[in-house]
């Protein structure tokens, strides 16, 4: 298949899509985001980079930095953390919270907010904030092979303002002894986190490794082949939210997605796919990302459900 | 890799394993059944079938049937089905019943007794059960090539005379209008699929389909190579309850398990996997058969989050 | 002070306001009530019957049937009712079912319907509805010293028909084994005591032994004196449904609702007021039948929550 | 009926009582308290004040104080305080986060921690927390006529270090903007108030206001009649957690409790009751209070749901 002419293609489609969704205005500085972007970037197995639309521009990782966060957090306790978060998918917000309560201040996976902010926890480990934020960069960074990622303070600093609901959740954990370190050093530490800024090019390239196994494609292993698959399978039943089960029978690959817009995909073996387009559909998901990265599985084939040799990419 | 030594060395390890779960009590007629028991079988796409230990001994299907009555109902109605059933992992019972009540009578996922009673609502269609249930064991004697499969009727029995809280969950969506025919038709249906009695041989052979985009194997099209990829993710999502996630993390291929001891795993491309072992785990889930599965996607590298190339099956 | 003065005051104040709530639909029955109509009885404790408006109109006593049926079933089995029972508001619909769910088949309280039913469950006590039923009417009857009240099969009939809710709780509680006999049977008996038919008159003639102390006008007890507070109580804290806080806060006097449009309110030692106006409010509760007892109260100064020598009836 | 009489029983009754729950830790403080004491102490009508027990020992009043904040914030903002808090009992703890998050912020009555925490952010008023605090003692020295009256440093500075559920709550209310202030500085306030130190003397004179429908005994007036009578009928029905049903089905009057081992009574027009025990029972209040205040109420036939000529006292 030729992946160029088919991002040509998804561009375009894309261009022309009229339901565009709804810009996150919960943090302030998201909210000043133009509604009328969209970028695309897949990184293959075979060491290409092919990139389409707003590529180059860069946006809020946002929630994508749960994956890269869980990754280091894994590097540090290996599997301890699964004592103190779940992996089960978790419904919609409503839910999250009564099994929070429930399940005794142990969240249900580490991609929605509260399991995240245990990750945080465990990524502070003892440090200052700055000192966990600099590894979460470098680390971002490497895997990207780009120095130029930074992280947007503004768009932090905003998030600080206006977390109350995160704040809320820090501290019903920190009751069950489940957040171990003061709340503020916590959410300032997770905050910066969500506030890296990245462009499609970039993510994709830092995505590479849960497309090879848990290789680094520069050489070396960022995590065993048995964790890659894991992050991988967390990402397709936990990766969107309460739309989680829709994208994997829709799309059909693990993917993470962002309130910035952005979304990385994983074809295992084949492909690690970045798109951002800052509408969001009602269930909080890039509206055209999600469209784009169902035209793209549907085109090439690269559904993880699907027989291998059906893949055309 | 040599499957056959494989199931070998499955068959022996199970039978040293000491953990082997709880035989279901709720149905009177399941908790007659010898806790001791493991049977696997593997059908694989290049057309072999290979068994082990119990392969041959008959058990209830129970949910397993869910897959199968799926199938029919998308052959009846299409698309429509998603109007009356959603496609979400629902966290735990208690969540599941929660949840119909938000979301209005609608049920989460097709895999649930709620939206299982809402497929076989569907698949009655205005007839008679007796028309319904014959038509739902022709269409598995046909996927399984295999016209000894037959219903057990003392089971069916069993439940009928238990289920309150599946009487409880078809009022309560017929509340909402969601179960259109009389309860006691529709959970007649019901209890009779649920209580297909098939083997592991039966069972691999019966699924075929799924791993095969899906194809019959003696040739001719179940459905469509779409909907073939998305009831294998339904089953990565939705196939275990509130273990699906830890099932996806742990094992990594669709499954859908049934409370009398049996899972149907699927491997696109490459095999479709029938064990049973009577024992359940607290999440209810066959706990050899789990363990089973996880040994048998470790050895061979079957996971659909790995690269495909990986594979050694 | 002068109730006959204050009766016309009220009818003529009902007669003029214009938010005039909405009849119950639900019932096929109940939703051909005109809702034009308003009436009003007080029995008072020196054995005066003072009447104004439809106080001779008949309706469905619907919920309010729970007080009587109540009283019956503690006569039958006493205390130990509350092992099956809760005596603890409910909060809404929603949370009633939740927490039927987290309390093991135990409802909040006799007055929410899966109390009910359970109540129900116990005053079938072995017998063949048609039993429980007469027994039930006989005592209506002797309450108000009134044989004429009976039951109205049509809207027996039309709650059996669409009664899918109640079935759920009943074969939900029935999985707990808080619903000892066959369903049908159990919501038959059920659904014929919600479907007593009263007027005004009788209905505050029936309540008077709950401002009396338990004692029956006519002499004799119907129950012990700390059984009647306990069931002003129980009234009072749970007789509104989730509305049951407001309606103390704003009236202060025991009170039970029926979705027929009827309220029995009682002020110990002073008075039994029954009230009816079909239109209902956004709880579900008679929306002139609220206003009228709470116009009744600030007039006559009959608040359990204030000193008695502030009480002028 | 002899009061002093029977609270010599009621002393003596206690003594014997071998049930005597436990004392609190949650608070460090609190937890240093000796679990063997008791006291009593009534304020009547008539203007007499009669004790036994340990009357005299101070303790923490933790929530009782929800009552003088609620009558101080209805003084400050009138009925628009019921735009932000809700008058419907909670259920249990775990039910109350669930409804807070249905009910968009908005707690079900001002004595569940999250609406006395509305109510210490309106009793802020943008104002220093030294300067709310300072209002509020003021305001229960003059309730009590006792300028004695002083709050605990100790258990106020040990209640901020373990809030971290209480922080949960108010950050999650000021995400839906019903707290309205900075969350350290309600918090700060609320953690105060709930440490005022009292002994069932001086509590039982300053509960006086409510028996005498809002009349200051000293002259003047704290509140309207009205206002009074609706603070017992949040009493009666929110007083006690989720066993608010249980203690007005067994006491049959208005109190409200605190964690601290202290609960005020209410019969209107008759008596004001303090009693204390540090010991709690499993719904987390006095065992040895609630105990003492059923005997009371059983001997004095002091239940607001009995004619009012059946009282003794």
């Amino acid at each position: 298949m030729d992946l160029t002419a088919l991002i040509d293609d998804i561009v375009a489609a894309m261009a022309r899509e009229t339901e565009r969704g709804t810009v996150a205005s919960y943090i302030p500085e998201l909210a000043k985001v133009d509604a009328g972007q969209f970028g695309v970037a897949i990184a293959t197995a075979d060491g290409r980079l092919l990139t389409g639309g707003d590529a180059d521009t860069g946006f809020s990782i946002q929630s994508i930095s749960k994956v890269f966060a869980l990754t280091l957090a894994l590097g540090k306790v290996g599997d301890q953390l699964w004592d103190r978060v779940g992996r089960e998918p978790s419904g919609n917000a409503f839910n999250s919270i009564v099994q929070l309560e429930q399940e005794h201040g142990i969240p249900r996976n580490p991609f929605i907010n509260a399991g995240a902010i245990v990750v945080a926890d465990v990524n502070l480990g003892g440090h200052q904030p700055r000192v966990a934020i600099g590894e979460m960069l470098r680390f971002v960074r490497y895997l990207a092979g780009d120095d130029a990622i930074r992280i947007n303070e503004e768009v932090a600093a905003s998030e600080t303002a206006t977390g109350y609901r995160n704040m809320a959740l820090a501290n019903y954990m920190r009751a069950f002894n489940n957040v171990r370190h003061p709340v503020d050093l916590v959410l300032g530490s997770y905050f910066h986190q969500c506030a890296i800024e990245m462009n499609c090019r970039q993510l994709a390239l830092a995505g590479r490794y849960l497309m090879l196994d848990g290789r680094h494609p520069e050489g070396g292993r960022v995590v065993s082949p048995s964790r890659a698959r894991r992050i991988n399978a967390l990402m397709l039943t936990c990766g969107h939210y309460d739309a989680s089960g829709d994208f994997a029978f829709r799309v059909g690959i693990p993917g993470k997605s962002g309130v910035g817009g952005g979304i990385l995909a994983i074809v295992p073996g084949r492909a690690a796919i970045a798109v951002w387009s800052p509408g969001l559909n009602t269930s909080g998901n890039s509206a055209l990302g999600t469209k784009a990265l169902e035209m793209l599985a549907r085109r090439t084939g690269w559904s993880v459900f699907s027989p291998p040799e059906v893949h055309q990419g």
